[in-house]
């Protein structure tokens, strides 16, 4: 059994509306000195295939069909 | 400056509907094995402070006041 871990983040140059709301809230709660926010997601599949490669493979198929927009994301595979 | 990433999941027990719709939509892609989904936010920060342990800190702060529900769900804060 394999575990993967998939990050999902937008792409450089994307707006990321989400991010500034939370950099705004961090303002108003008195930290000082964010610069910016980012906000992805994060995946963690588990998965009955043993061998790493495949499910590497595996897992970066579903990324493409599903898991990501690839126009505005970009997506990054580790398998554990 | 300092870059954070902080990763939230839900904790074990939690149930996750969005975890389990996507593990349902990789079924129906045809994608066998799939065994759990668990999704989770992550978030990249930059911060003005130069110091790690000093960026540690105050962005586990942050997760605490608002970046996470700790009834609910983990934190983890890396610093790059």
């Amino acid at each position: 059994m394999n575990k993967a871990r998939v990050f999902v983040t937008l792409k450089e140059g994307v707006l990321d509306p989400q991010g500034t709301t939370v950099k705004h809230a961090l303002d108003s709660l008195g930290f000082a000195g964010v610069e910016d926010v980012r906000i992805g997601k994060f995946m963690e599949i588990s998965l009955k295939e043993s061998s790493p490669d495949k499910a590497k493979e595996m897992v970066t198929a579903m990324c493409r069909k599903l898991l990501a927009n690839t126009v505005i994301e970009d997506y990054r595979v580790e398998i554990e």
